[in-house]
């Protein structure tokens, strides 16, 4: 019996406790360099993580449902999303319906467009049982003139094995009411095509029957994930944010997630551990179930 | 007896034995956010560090002779730049000329237009006899129109205590040209009339009788002395990086030091611990005494 570190146990559960809620427990988590940088000159994947932080990440993924990433991630890396990196031990495909041996979350891409290849090794892993079935989160376009095209590629996407959510956004019905009041959407804009609201993406996922959600970048995700809890008020979406950090400098050439300004006191500090030459700091909202003072 | 912590005194020197040199051993340390940022929307000072990093950074001025920062730094915060966070013992005048009961460091500041305020605590200190006395580093300013008010700066400054270093660019003496070979000026860049090239201002306060150096900012002086390791073809002008991580995110407002693009491995990991709540990474040349491979 393996079991995951001590640390990640406190901090995923510590301070969080379960409760009933129409969204998903989120932990936010990525790797940077000491200058906060997540990835090299336009997005290209850096190994920032050692091999011991690394582990951690993996043993992250066993604890959650679901792991969210943007498209520009998946079409950047073309991640597999697993837990590779853990000890072995026998798969038992009966427990969780693949040939992994640990439970692997179902990978969540945010995107919009459909612009996911087929050939993916997410895909690839779930047609050969080795990974879940992918959920594509998109929503329809707005131009008739974009729809023939998109409808093409909902088909060929969902062909290779994805599962194709769109999102409704804007429809009057009894549903939408409620997510609009629980989760504030007024506040939400929505006026930009090209990302789809968090807070709507939190409860659909939720409705679906992802109760714990990784979400693990890249820096627009993590941008977008930061700032909600600015035009928030201070209630964060985001249960707890673990942030690995590598000793190295990257240069200006990189990318970062530059968080938006706000309140500093939207998150405290959790706890912090070191892992091999990293160190993982974790925090959890100033004030997570009320508004701010 | 109070000792500095065992982690300082390892990071400072097991990685960096004394050489025979012509420049002083530099320490570049300062506190960040997670993202990177030292100081909020315009410059303005923020507290980043916690009590307990705070304290270890005091016990790192009483192991060098000069303490660094840039006038931006100097105008917006007006430090002491003093060791007052430290257990209380008797001070000795006898032991260093001034009623402080540490070593502290002279403050030495780049200041090339000699902006520095004359009712500065830096100065103020000295003259009440708490502090050593603040050199200020400058050149003689090219436009003869300029003179005038760059002598009554000068004078200013002079009787309020402050010693004024000119430095001596371009002059074609021996000792210049010695400086040119051994630090490879050549290489860098004197164009801006606002930046003091740090390998003359190294070489200068060496001469000057400082051995030691502790250079705690503000964003553009990190930048310049990270941007030399980059210049210089990986040899290092910095002997050991310290910095302090503080848990919080600061914002997109916040000022960076935005280091360059360089090669990675300029830098190497040397070691991490916790103080409190934040974390302090030490990273050291990669290649301190040779070319890059």
């Amino acid at each position: 019996m393996t079991i995951p570190p001590a640390f990640l146990t406190s901090l995923l559960y510590r301070y969080n406790k379960p409760t009933e809620q129409s969204k998903p427990h989120v932990t936010l988590t990525f790797a940077q360099s000491l200058d906060a940088k997540i990835a090299g000159r336009g997005g290209k994947q850096l190994t920032l993580s050692g091999k011991e932080s690394m582990v951690m990440t993996h043993w992250m993924r066993t604890m959650h449902d679901g792991i969210l990433i943007g498209i520009g991630t998946a079409l950047n890396d073309d991640p597999q999303l697993n837990t590779r990196l853990l000890p072995y031990r026998d798969p038992d495909p009966s427990a969780n319906g693949h040939n992994n041996p640990y439970n692997i979350p179902r990978p969540i891409i945010l995107d919009t467009k459909l612009r996911l290849s087929p050939h993916c090794k997410l895909l690839k892993n779930y047609t050969e049982g080795k990974g879940r079935r992918p959920w594509l989160i998109c929503t329809e376009p707005s131009e008739t003139s974009e729809k023939t095209e998109w409808l093409a590629r909902r088909d060929t996407l969902d062909n290779a094995g994805a599962r194709i959510v769109v999102l409704q956004i804007g429809h009057d019905t009894e549903g939408d009411q409620i997510c609009l009041e629980i989760l504030n959407l007024s506040q939400i804009s929505m006026s930009s095509s090209d990302y789809l609201p968090i807070p709507l993406v939190l409860q659909t996922i939720h409705q679906l029957g992802i109760s714990s959600v990784m979400v693990e970048g890249g820096a627009q995700v993590i941008r977008s994930f930061l700032s909600q809890n600015a035009v928030r008020s201070a209630t964060s979406l985001v249960n707890t944010v673990i942030i690995t950090i590598a000793p190295i400098f990257v240069g200006e050439d990189g990318v970062s997630y530059n968080a938006e300004s706000g309140p500093s006191s939207v998150y405290k500090h959790a706890s912090t551990a070191m892992f091999g030459q990293d160190t993982i700091v974790g925090l959890i909202p100033a004030y997570p179930n009320q508004d701010a003072p």
